[in-house]
């Protein structure tokens, strides 16, 4: 590589956060769905629509003419969609949910990036929030950093479930614990997906989220077959299950952490129980460029969500596994050709059976 | 451009703020300084060298592993600088300058580019500074604004004056007009470049500039033949010089000003006398993906600048010009292939004339 490249490389870092917000502020702004419903309009027309001077939607419009997304013919100096009309609009408010989302937690946070890594603890968080804790505690105070949340992990956990459901084995009557399982979503789907006689799926998380979970299973009518036990996974985890699943989790902490976990997952299952669990992996090959969790995850843990953790590579988790007394049976990467183009996560099954 | 391809492009925004920050806080860390002195540290030792854990710097370090900027040797767990030790230090210190830059002046603000182009007005600098203005009066009295913005100034002047002056005409012992010139380093410039018997710069700017820009003078040794006079473009522009210089300020204005203040301008000047003018200028095919004024400078101009404003193509300034009575007389863009390939500005010289 050289100079010349490592610095054109550079370059398309440096307007990387311009390019989001510019993109992203067409669609705030309402300029997207005016030109959908009234394509042909002007700057000053669009202007007026949205409450903005049309010198500005001029400015603003040159980076998605530039890109094609938009198209500007001179003479009558009117706008229209020109790829963005070829996207299909569920899935363009799909990805303009995840833009909001990167906007609120990320944005101004990241600023606060070198202290967090330095302090372990979110800054940005403190700062915008007054927040002492994760983006997840956060998330469940303050409305503008959790509806934005709540939308992406629902698209993603909709997406992703069926998925995971469909490649992880849970044997007829088996008593299922959900391993920081929220408010019981992973229960209802785990019931909903693989139900047997006998099955039993229990919720296992802080004890603050047991009336909403109860309300959940109710609401969803599992109440005979779903459970919640309230506690906390690094003081002590309920035995005698025979599957563990582990949701989007084990990315949120350090190695010791993860070591931690592991091993009250395996005091939790009886001897033969099986633990599977679903977490976003980096690539392998580092240099796969086109895996798109190394360039979000790093910096989205460690100075937006957590101020620790973040991935780690299929082999590193499976290494962890057998570090903590396990029998890998299963790692299955998903196929990046089967996400949303969109997707920056690619996720990954990996299930374990403690030895009998 | 199918919806695959535009859901992918947008993908590479999402990454966009991820990105910037992951990178310029390893050089925050210290990370690529410790690498270039000690090539071969590990994780561990990285982080007791910055005051990190080790864990963390692991994961700060997979982006610039994936870009090939550092190299990690899994066998022995050291990282050492790649393509990053092929950059002349001054040239990546000159980058990392711009990037804090961006950090300082616009990844906070970003947040509110939505509202500012509604208001018109620089909502992220009232949120985070309790500032109300434009970013170039707030630079004067917050220090962490105004040294990176400086730095990042000096460095563009110092590389683009040189060509400025190579390229305009300024008759031996012209009477020049340097508008809105600040301080008084173009006028000073001006004197060193084009120095001629009875040749005179005379800074125009707000009067609270004077005792800055008359000791900046005296410091240069060039108070025989330079002055200042206090007074505001859009008010009254004094008269009778042979040349007006206007730098880095038409970008700054919608239309209209950019009007009011060419009309000065002609008001100034003698009849036959010249207006040279340096600005940064869109393409004029937008579509060119070689040019990254598009990508930065809409959102820096009404969200973390000015409110509004914000460049042109050399065609709409051609067209300025000869809207307010002038003769055009030269249109000079930087050839792109002559900047540093992390600038993001191309910058143009106008010249035109006063008819007799």
């Amino acid at each position: 590589m050289t100079a010349e490249a490592t610095l054109a490389r550079f370059r398309e870092y440096m307007v990387g956060p311009a390019r989001f917000m510019n993109l992203l502020s067409c669609f705030e702004l309402g300029i997207v769905d005016e030109l959908r419903a009234r394509p042909g309009l002007t700057a000053a027309e669009l202007g007026a629509a949205v409450g903005a001077k049309a010198a500005a939607i001029e400015q603003m419009l040159f980076l998605p003419v530039k890109e094609g997304f938009v198209a500007h013919d001179e003479t009558s100096g009117g706008y229209r969609l020109d790829a963005l009309a070829d996207v299909p609009e569920a899935e363009l408010a799909g990805v303009v949910d995840f833009m909001h989302f990167i906007k609120v937690v990320t944005l101004r946070q990241l600023f606060h990036l070198t202290e967090s890594v330095r302090s372990g603890t979110l800054v940005g968080l403190s700062e915008f929030y007054g927040f002492e804790g994760t983006l997840y505690e956060a998330a469940a105070t303050h409305k503008d950093i959790g509806d934005p949340w709540s939308r992406v992990m629902n698209a993603t956990t909709a997406r992703i479930d069926p998925w995971f459901f469909a490649n992880i084995d849970v044997p007829a009557g088996s008593r299922v614990l959900d391993l920081a399982g929220n408010t019981g979503l992973g229960a209802i789907h785990t019931y909903r997906h693989k139900a047997s006689p006998g099955l039993t799926v229990t919720t296992f998380d802080l004890p603050e989220r047991e009336e909403d979970c109860l309300r959940n299973f109710r609401e969803h009518g599992v109440q005979e077959h779903c459970s919640f036990i309230g506690g906390d996974v690094f003081v002590s985890i309920p035995g005698g299950f025979d599957v563990v699943l582990v949701k989007h989790f084990i990315d949120m902490w350090d190695k010791d952490d993860v070591l931690r976990i592991l091993s009250g997952v395996r005091d939790a299952l009886e001897p033969g129980g099986q633990v599977h669990i679903l977490v976003p992996i980096y690539p392998e090959d580092v240099h796969d460029t086109d895996n798109y969790t190394i360039d979000f995850f790093p910096s989205f843990f460690l100075g937006c969500s957590m101020g620790y953790g973040g991935p780690q590579k299929l082999s590193v988790y499976r290494a962890w596994l057998e570090e903590s007394g396990f029998t890998v049976t299963q790692t299955l990467a998903k196929d990046p050709a089967d996400l949303p183009r969109y997707a920056l996560p690619v996720q990954a099954i990996l299930s374990a059976t403690k030895p009998v």
